[in-house]
């Protein structure tokens, strides 16, 4: 199992990336071979600083850097030897079994799509977050941003790809699926809410139980919830917020500590045929770490396969 | 001054709502009238028991409620004698000046729209909901749920009556306007954000900043933060559910103790021609109190005025 991480992306790179994949190492018996990408030179003395094994990776030499404000589809294009566009070369030439990066989120979204594509019968590939629960649990929301507009259609299959996920990945057997909604009947809700409810009321591979509001995100009446990325987005970034006003604030909370969203690592692609694992910009060590095992995860499970054969199947 | 009350909307109705006319009373040295709207062999003995001066009141016989999850409009044509159908009946005629309740919040948006007709040149009223900021100040979202699906024109009214309440209401002199979106730059977003910005941007009776991102929220980018109902209304149920697990986590904080939004009283009807305060289901005495100073500050503020002047003038 290969598996190339971008070590040029983020905030906090190659440092943290590195310290990332020592954090990894420590922690699997059975790693994953790494493909390093980035300028070589620049990363040697951090691997040899955090004393990598050398015999878990590989380096392969990109000197480009995508920066996290350029124009997605323009800079993968003209930087063919950024570590983004490195990255996907591999993973379409299958070279490598999944790709990682903490960098340019819309480079990631574009290069999913066009360089290793979306599975067959899905419309939009989606990101999603994790969403902490006061019961313990974790809980699964998506779109986060990857779409802002959204067909009625597309809400249905980030429901079937996100409960592949939540029961393969978070280890949730039989999700409930809800719709974020504005309203607790069916019927209520803008135009898009009304028009996705009956499809994901007849759809046979989830377990749909309706709608979920604002105040049930953080409760455990939906294990996976749907939405617009427009939504979704700011339901994401006002949790993260929540986080660090508990942080300045004082409060030391257990619940709230997990709203540390760096901790979970980045959000996969789902509806690509590889996994694809974007990070966020500010990714820590931890977050790096998360990411490479949820990708190896994503491998070990063949979450992908069972994505495709979910859409297969109709 | 004449302030209607609907005595028998909400959860704990009447004795919550007798419970903030007594504290209305002893707050304010120049008490609006009280038109008290419901059964009057129920209320009689509540106002009785709390003492209540029966020269600061009358009481208008309404024998009828609609329930909380009645058709709105079905039930108020069928039930005239009710006490939101006789609210609105005075309202209209002139006989009071504002009018509150925390009913049925269909019935509530109906009778807004048909019974007192929104103001020229408004599209479609709005609701709101304060948002406490970390710096101590009080923001405002809109819209909170009235219109789950908007066009570009709803947002742009929608920050300019905004913007007028928290200038006369919530007092802040030049109010800095914010367009809740999903990313920073001008041209992210949905395709409804894309096109409100320029419209916001070139409006010359706001103040506008940019956007505004789900992070954004309880900052102090911007005082005013425009958004469709949908959005609008996950945001608020979200911020209520923080206050609820904080309530539960036993986290005692200055900051998230002011997320108990029962403390701030209702949401006024923003762009029809008359003060009407739509208050919480769950309403206690505290809101029912807030909601009558606020009602009494929209009359004494002329913010009515204001608002029809701002959209004659355009």
């Amino acid at each position: 199992m290969n598996i190339a991480i971008d070590m040029m992306g983020g905030d906090y790179a190659p440092e943290q990336a590195v310290k990332g994949l020592k954090l990894y190492l420590s922690q699997t018996d059975s790693p994953a071979f790494l493909f390093l990408l980035g300028d070589e030179q620049v990363l040697q003395p951090f691997l040899h600083e955090a004393q990598i094994p050398p015999a878990s990776y590989k380096i392969i030499h990109a000197p480009e850097v995508i920066g996290m404000h350029e124009h997605p589809t323009k800079a993968l294009k003209e930087k063919q030897h950024s570590s983004i566009a490195v990255g996907f070369h591999m993973l379409s030439k299958g070279k490598s079994d999944a790709f990682i990066s903490a960098g340019n989120t819309g480079a990631m979204l574009v290069g999913s799509i066009y360089s290793i594509k979306t599975m067959d019968g899905i419309l939009r590939p989606t990101i999603s977050t994790v969403i902490p629960r006061e019961n313990g649990k974790t809980g699964l929301l998506l779109d986060v941003g990857a779409n802002a507009d959204c067909k009625p259609e597309n809400l249905n299959q980030f429901a079937v790809l996100g409960a592949l996920y939540a029961q393969h990945i978070l280890g949730i057997a039989d999700p409930k699926v809800g719709l974020i909604n504005i309203g607790e009947e069916e019927g209520k809700g803008n135009i898009l809410a009304q028009a996705a409810y009956p499809l994901l009321k007849s759809n046979s591979q989830i377990h749909f139980i309706g709608n979920v509001e604002g105040r049930d995100v953080f409760l455990d009446k939906a294990d996976v919830m749907v939405c617009e990325g427009f939504t979704g987005n700011i339901v994401l970034k006002l949790a993260e917020s929540i986080y660090e006003i508990t942080q300045r604030q004082n409060i030391r909370n257990e619940y709230f500590d997990r709203f540390h969203f760096e901790d979970y690592g980045g959000t996969p692609v789902l509806g690509v045929s590889k996994p694809v694992i974007i990070g966020h910009g500010i990714s820590h060590s931890k977050a790096f770490m998360n990411m490479i095992l949820l990708a190896q995860k994503m491998i070990e499970t063949d979450l992908m396969g069972k994505m495709k054969a979910s859409f297969e199947s109709n």
